[in-house]
């Protein structure tokens, strides 16, 4: 197994985007937004979609230089529209005006509409929480989880992400999908040969099946509750973007590459302070954590852990040790270094 | 079985609340709320509870005429000091000031602390959205779920409520306990000998059972996911506002019935047209639920969903036929009606 430095990995391919003629304020944010992922452990989200990220810049769906415009609505909202823009560059721009605005008014949202992939959630919502604000972050995607009692797939598995700034440690953070695995899961248990536990996907008639193979979309998570979730997220993503939903938007993989996505976002940050005193909260915080980590746990070599707890560690260990890479990766990685004649070391 | 009119059962709550010399609004609200659960079937936050909240309102745990005080902190934001009102009237206090915050700033959201149980929290947000803004409204709750890992409860099952308006119907509504099922449903379960479900409830270790006997505290849904959930809604409730957070609440029934539960909440209101046009919106939300309900389902004879829409059925045909009372409400309200010497008809 190969591994590769993050700070290595995050210049290198900072550098590869800027020969590729990404505005350098973009580029540094894909380049930061895919290692965070990876970092965290989350590497579906993370480097590994750097050549997918390539081949939608060089179709042109993905805007390498956009006139970001943002239109203030009320004193605690607005609208950004990105100019397909990658969504990475694109959502951190709406999180620093949505923190300006709760700077301003105790509360900002700001909506993106015309984006592209934004990557992980909590790339974003974490920068508001490191900021002591509660910070969210919202982003519809392509059409795979069945509705409850339906047969085929129709909202994404829309991610929904809550951060919140705690005494003495990195930002608590929930970053949960509204499925119950993610595809990806299903192709490595495809992969492995593997079955998949019940409950998780269902076949094209709409039937639950544990064979990976015949698993061609996504149940939600806890059933209509994780349905519901979903269409929350829609509501947010789409319709107070005016963004296409569910099954209209243009998909990741497979619509054709240079087709424009018109991803949709929304994100807001609360200051702590418009409610309660910062310190309190966070002292608080920080108790409430503790209190759940040192519960009695039922298999004593398994901790009770807090939202957000396992991508810590992992962070740490990857740090360290550097981020794993799959041969596919290594591969696609050594050429891109060869091909631009940028070095980059592989552990 | 016998029923009840709705309009007529809301007359006799209020008549009975303000021989009680419970402050006429906070009257109006108890009732007002205790009925909109009956009647869209939510019947564990509905009429049932009434004999509870008599129990607590003469023990002094719930004040009858409570002294509201609100703080704005900024633009958007405040907090509600409830003063041990019902929570009914507490968290509507909070919603027409969320409300009258978002027509100022375009979002709303109030804090409120020293409260009590404020039964089902699509009381408050579809109050929201009747005014055509999103409305989003939380409570925590007593000790009820067991944390990803943990042998025993620490979190409430703490509601999430979403709200949002749509053309020509009433607006869209997700109301949904982090729990899988609830403590009620368990309860009933043992009444009727019927086993539970795999994966809703532990025993006092801390391992599954489908004994319903034998079920002491509840899982989360969705695993990690709805535990994380339901953590979001306890630092929005408890952390926000400075109230104790879960094992650290007064029980709303185990509990001695004259300690005050100094309950928070927290709602949000975001006027639609702070981020598109409320027309585009509104026609949008028609076109995206009558898209999903037109889904093929997989069962011919169950149709596709959309939250709320169960609950919009039963509403409908309970304005008809009346709120079914269970021998136990019927004995009771006889009782009340005949003690207080003001007349109840049952159907």
């Amino acid at each position: 197994m190969f591994y590769v430095n993050h700070i290595e990995i995050k210049k290198f391919i900072f550098e590869i985007l800027k020969i590729k003629n990404v505005e350098l304020n973009c580029a540094e944010n894909v380049a930061n937004g895919l290692v965070h992922a990876s970092l965290r452990g989350v590497d579906s989200h993370g480097i590994r979609l750097l050549p997918h990220y390539l081949d939608a810049l060089a179709s042109g769906r993905i805007n390498p230089c956009p006139n970001f415009i943002f239109e203030r609505i009320t004193q605690s909202t607005g609208s950004l529209d990105a100019d397909n823009a990658f969504g990475h560059a694109a959502g951190m721009k709406a999180v620093m005006i949505a923190m300006d605005l709760a700077r301003d008014s105790g509360i900002g949202a700001v909506t993106v509409k015309r984006s592209t992939h934004f990557g992980a959630a909590s790339f974003f919502a974490l920068e508001i929480s490191k900021k002591d604000m509660i910070g969210m972050s919202f982003t519809h995607s392509d059409s795979l989880i069945v509705p409850t009692a339906g047969k085929g797939r129709f909202l994404g598995n829309n991610p929904i992400c809550f951060t919140a700034p705690c005494e003495g440690e990195y930002p608590i953070c929930l970053d949960m999908a509204t499925s119950v695995i993610t595809f990806n899961k299903v192709l490595q248990l495809r992969e492995e040969n593997s079955l998949a536990p019940n409950g998780v996907g269902v076949n094209q008639m709409g039937f639950e099946t544990n064979d990976p193979n015949q698993i061609f979309n996504l149940l939600p998570v806890g059933g209509y509750k994780g349905y519901g979730l979903s269409l929350i997220v829609e509501i947010l993503c789409a319709l107070l973007t005016g963004m296409p939903f569910g099954p209209h938007i243009t998909r990741m993989y497979d619509s054709p590459i240079n087709e424009k996505r018109n991803i949709g976002h929304f994100f807001m940050a609360m200051r702590i302070n418009a409610f309660i005193e910062l310190k309190l909260f966070k002292k608080r915080m920080k108790q409430l954590a503790d209190e759940l980590r040192a519960e009695s746990p039922v298999n004593p070599d398994i901790a009770v852990q807090v939202a957000g707890d396992p991508e810590k560690i992992i962070a740490e260990k990857r740090k360290k040790k550097g981020i794993p890479l799959r041969d596919i990766d290594v591969i696609f990685f050594k050429k891109l270094s060869v091909d631009n004649n940028i070095p980059l070391r592989l552990l």
